[in-house]
């Protein structure tokens, strides 16, 4: 009797209920294979955190199964936790030829090129690695070069979308491969698991062409005035739009912003964009030409505070400066958490005579993702055994979900998971069956993972209200105070203005080291805690304030 | 020859290129008054502050001259900040029965019911101050009780809408006073101030009472489960109308959130809610009814991390549990800042199994302020020579421009100002003459103004990277180090899994100090710079952070 076939496990170590750090894995026997391996943006609560990383804990421990890593596309939730998940997993990487080309931006900052092997494969081409062979399926997004991925393992084949949406006229002349989709669903899909970041919009994404047409129509009706436009770094149609209306214009680009410098360099020589010669000139040239031969592409349109754009509104950039009568258009949707930084931006650029098209003025941006009737489209062609919906907030999850099953799926065979939980499926099962390590890993500067909830419970406090320190010197001998308490404030109350407060505060903690003295008092510990207490509570009773309180008893 | 006329000041202390903290001075000779007195809500950079205030310097200065402070309507943006402003300017209060009602509240919070008099004035009374004419005019707004201001004064006539939009069908069965506008606009206007809290908006801004059809649709369509409606407190309009509904399909109400509770009890009291009988029920009686009776009314529409519905999310709520199929509806819509903290509490109640109607899957909430085509009605009706557009920032104040200019207005007449800048006005002219003092004014716990920038920069600098305290004691004598250096971190590094760093962190300060005490160191704050110069190098060097570095000496 042949061995017993193993089952497939699905994992998410990242995108399940959530936004960004993107992140799936898929087991078979002594094979793992991961899709994707992004960043997310740190919640607010998370004081000093630049960015959040899936855990791997679970690849780490398997990493003489991990055959590869495979990169849908190149956005930063997608791919940019490699730099640092790299360190602890080295393993091959695959993508299609832009994708490993931002990738290689990465590691070259990171000092990883010559310890990471990167493996270019392109849309319609299959690897193999171990159990699975992999098949990329060329989809459009607001990214060039993005993929989907038919893994066809040993008890199915399993369509991952990666992002996408449907654009027929798309800039770069391919639309998503509908033709594979459907062939595959044909043939039998297993499981599907869809983008469903846009799951609660119906309708359908207005193609990235149609954003050309508002641009070209901005640029006729602005015939001599400066056109500053801001954008995604990545989303290089959108770049090659603003080219081709700029070129038909007759005016010459210069491109501000550091990551925009790079995607653009990236995509120039890998030839995903294309321009006439001459067109694109440094910044440092723009006062040799009029306003009206200039487009300026910048960085910044969320309201970033170092962003270029946000430099130039607070008239603090080196070499551009906002001119009345510019015209500044926001190429871009806020993403949520970011309004107040963008309406700041808009509002000082107006303030000084700027004309700016923001949000909802004109038709300046589209989504990269499939709304309900994409997705709609994205299960009718695959006509999937099992669903599991990706990428997205819980609510978007349970959208997709509803979707599906708005076309006769089967509300038993979808399966709205959280990250960690494994999905074990045969030919024809599925089932939710055990979890594996996830969660979340803090980068701040050059620590990974060294900040924890203390760490940041402790900044929360002292961002809130600020510290207060005690320092009194004591002789080790006889217990008797031999300097101080003195009191020391950070954050807490403009010093200079509150020297009853302090000097109240200050008495509190004589009382409390005379009443120790006198008590002979057990331990420092509880010298401590008694001097913590009552500080606390007369800080709060003049304040209503809790600041923290670190009393330091230093012995002599 | 007569004595010069005196020119007629208008001076925005609030509320000008920025949102709330409204509050507008008007100044004749030896009178002032002044309309409105708002508080804002903190900008995220204003760590740990609870609401913003503006300064009022100018006032307490000249309050021989104040006769009055004038309230348009009951909102936080409109009233917050009396009881911190009427400590230093104990003038008479004038507002409407449900203004002064809810303005009350605060008061006896405050224990300023005994010093504060107060005046009930209802639309279409005219009181006099000073030079002033005072004339209350009905209008719509999200709260009930809401009035504009003629105020005639000896130059002529100034209309302040206050916040306004044009409702046809209200819910109190009285539209703004537009006949009014319309004599006043016919007998002359000198200047208009106008609310532009939705200048950039087209079009015209659906009546309350649409929002009644919906929630009777809802209600319909639900006849089995329990259904939970968040709105702002104050909106009365709105509660009237759930409570309309619940009545009419037989449904008891209990509402939750201290606000809730204060704002309808109020809003009873005075009139301004009307129910059957027995229709409200207290929240411990909610037990006592099956789901399909019940209406609950809450606060936390906003995300609020301390309210009701936050949690009820997050299952901290002592009196309600969300059950799967609740129908939760957010008759509200985000605050600018407050998108994650709403999606984050959505999400948590569908995740619960709650059916969550939130922004923009019904028509569950309209907008209380007006768009273009009402501010161009009222611009319309009281042909104003001069505009001030007010309420809003910059953008909005130019949007309302473009509207004014549209109409066929000078630019000239139309004046975008800054808050503190003196517009002064005769019967025929208008100009921008100089400014007085204004700015923000900062409330933590019980400190009024005692929080600034540097405590400010203190607390973010804390809140990104924490705090390290150094701490030596050393021979006053000699100037030799008697004990220490001893390092003390929080909000740091996670310091069980950092040994190395820590301990490196006090060599690099052992070092320092025996350099100073081998060159027998100049002075204590040599000391501490070069202690916190070479611990800022070697952390920045470790970790790329930047920590706060508190270096402290005893001296023994």
């Amino acid at each position: 009797m042949a061995a017993k076939k193993p089952k497939l496990k699905v994992i998410s170590l990242g995108g399940l209920q959530e936004i960004g750090k993107n992140m799936t894995v898929f087991e078979y026997g002594q094979d793992i294979i991961v899709v994707d391996c992004g960043l997310a943006f740190p919640e607010e609560e998370m004081l000093g955190i630049d960015m959040v990383i899936p855990d791997v804990t679970y690849l780490v421990k398997n990493i003489d199964r991990v055959r590869g890593i495979i990169l849908t596309h190149g956005h930063e939730d997608h791919i940019g936790a490699l730099p640092y998940i790299l360190r602890e997993l080295n393993v091959p990487i695959y993508g299609t030829r832009l994708t490993i080309g931002l990738v290689e931006n990465k590691l070259k900052e990171h000092s990883l090129m010559d310890t990471t092997k990167r493996n270019v494969v392109m849309a319609g081409e299959t690897i193999r690695l171990g159990a699975f062979d992999v098949e990329f399926i060329h989809t459009n997004h607001s990214i060039a070069d993005a993929v989907a991925l038919a893994i066809h393992t040993p008890v199915g084949v399993v369509v991952h979308t990666g992002d996408f949406k449907v654009d027929y006229t798309p800039i770069d002349g391919t639309p998503i491969d509908i033709l594979r989709f459907a062939e595959l669903g044909k043939e039998g899909v297993l499981l599907l698991l869809s983008d469903s970041t846009n799951a609660s919009r119906p309708g359908f994404t207005m193609s990235e062409k149609t954003v050309g047409g508002v641009f070209d129509r901005i640029f006729d009706e602005t015939p001599d005035n400066r056109i500053m436009i801001a954008t995604f770094s990545s989303n290089i149609h959108r770049i090659q739009q603003i080219i081709n209306s700029a070129v038909k214009h007759n005016r010459k680009i210069a491109i501000i912003g550091r990551s925009m410098l790079n995607a653009v360099k990236t995509a120039v020589e890998l030839e995903y964009l294309t321009m006439p010669e001459n067109t694109l000139i440094d910044i440092s040239e723009v006062k040799d030409y009029s306003d009206h031969e200039l487009v300026i592409i910048t960085t910044g349109s969320q309201g970033e505070p170092m962003s270029a754009l946000s430099r130039i509104a607070a008239s603090e950039h080196r070499q551009i400066a906002v001119k009345p009568d510019d015209k500044i258009i926001f190429s871009s949707s806020s993403i949520p958490g970011n309004e107040k930084m963008i309406s700041k931006v808009v509002n000082e650029l107006i303030k000084k005579g700027a004309d700016v098209v923001y949000e909802g003025m004109a038709d300046v941006h589209v989504s990269g993702h499939a709304c309900q009737e994409e997705q709609k489209l994205m299960l009718t062609l695959t006509q999937p055994k099992y669903f599991m919906p990706v990428h997205g907030e819980y609510a978007h999850l349970m959208s997709h979900k509803e979707t599906a099953i708005s076309l006769g799926m089967d509300k038993k065979n979808v399966f709205v998971m959280a990250i960690g939980e494994v999905l074990e499926l045969t030919e024809d099962s599925a089932k939710v069956n055990g979890t594996v390590k996830s969660g979340q890993v803090l980068i701040d500067g050059l620590g990974i993972g060294d900040v924890g909830n203390i760490v940041l419970r402790d900044r929360k406090h002292l961002s809130e209200d600020g510290l207060i320190v005690v320092v009194v010197a004591i002789d080790k001998v006889d217990g008797f105070v031999i300097s101080g308490p003195d009191i020391i404030s950070r954050g807490f109350v403009y010093v200079r203005e509150s020297e009853d407060l302090m000097e109240g505060a200050r008495q509190v903690v004589a009382e409390v080291l005379q009443e120790c003295e006198f008590r002979n008092t057990p331990s420092w510990s509880y010298m401590k805690n008694t001097i913590k207490e009552e500080l606390k509570n007369y800080v709060w009773q003049k304040t209503k304030r809790s600041p923290m309180i670190l009393p330091i008893i230093v012995e002599v």
